[in-house]
């Protein structure tokens, strides 16, 4: 698929089919995630691929608690009626750890030492990219506490857990989000 | 350009050809930019491209104060070595500028609030696969203090400059950096 029909077309997903995805699709996407950039080159990234059942249910679960207490502080009401369950139905969770120890010099800039966020979210954009050429949905999801999602999945207490990317064949059309217009966004200094 | 291709395919680029980039290719990459997904989609990105050369001077300027502090700083001898000059010879740079105050419900995580960053960097991640499909090289560079470069740009104190991506055509060959197997970086949990 041509980058820019890729980068065009994707969306979001939030409802999927239990179709499992293959291993080799899942490692293309894994392949696309490690070539993106990232400060001195180290890598600073870990994919926990998860399709067990009890797993997904006790990430969707927390997510769930997650939800109700952001509801609570925000009052934000689109919280109220969010539904996680695209949490345990997609097929595949693929949780994107970062490694703060593999920031750059960054790292020594006061208010710094992020970069190695900046490169997991460049490898989870190469792989939504990368799902959306496979004929895959995807959804980039963030919503968890961290020291909790850590205690489900065994992460080491110095890693960061990023992000979640649920997988899978989409169920059904994906909301066409708009954007606006890139002259809205740009200032030129010519 | 095929979506992995343009993944696997782009380096970073550290020398430039003056010549310049034609404004219909900018607004490629922007568009390109623009369709990264972010929080509640609230595009919490801005982008000051910079052709004017007494500005990328002024950027270069700040970026080589920074290098000759980060070597002290740090004691990391290739920063005595690192020349920035990429910052004034490239015909075009891209800042792109975040909006703390278009993170989403993440705000209300302790911890949290730094997703508009990551929508940011998957914006970038979007314009280096664009750049590399229409045959530009491209460097993510993030070493400068964020209030001087706000100062040289006019932008706002509330607003976070994320990055610089240098932009043009590549003098010469790319490094060809190596990754890690992805078997290396990821975990099964079936």
């Amino acid at each position: 698929m041509d980058v820019y029909s890729a980068i065009r077309e994707r969306r979001s997903c939030r409802s999927f089919l239990s179709d499992p995805v293959a291993e080799e699709v899942i490692g293309k996407i894994l392949e696309a995630a490690v070539w993106a950039p990232s400060p001195m080159n180290l890598q600073p990234w870990e994919f926990l691929v998860v399709t067990r059942a009890a797993v997904k249910e006790a990430v969707r679960k927390e997510a769930e608690r997650c939800r109700a207490e952001l509801l609570e502080k925000s009052g934000w009401k689109w919280l109220g009626r969010y539904s996680v369950d695209f949490l345990s139905t997609a097929p595949v969770l693929i949780v994107v750890v970062g490694d703060p120890e593999k920031s750059g010099a960054d790292k020594f800039i006061e208010g710094g030492g992020l970069c190695y966020q900046h490169a997991c979210a460049a490898a989870i954009q190469n792989m939504l990219l990368c799902a959306q050429a496979e004929g895959l949905g995807t959804l980039w999801y963030t919503l968890y506490d961290s020291q909790h999602l850590r205690k489900i999945l065994g992460i080491d207490s110095g890693k960061i857990p990023l992000a979640i990317v649920c997988l899978g064949k989409p169920a059904g059309e994906l909301v066409q989000t708009p954007r606006k217009e890139p002259a809205q966004k740009a200032v030129f200094i010519r």
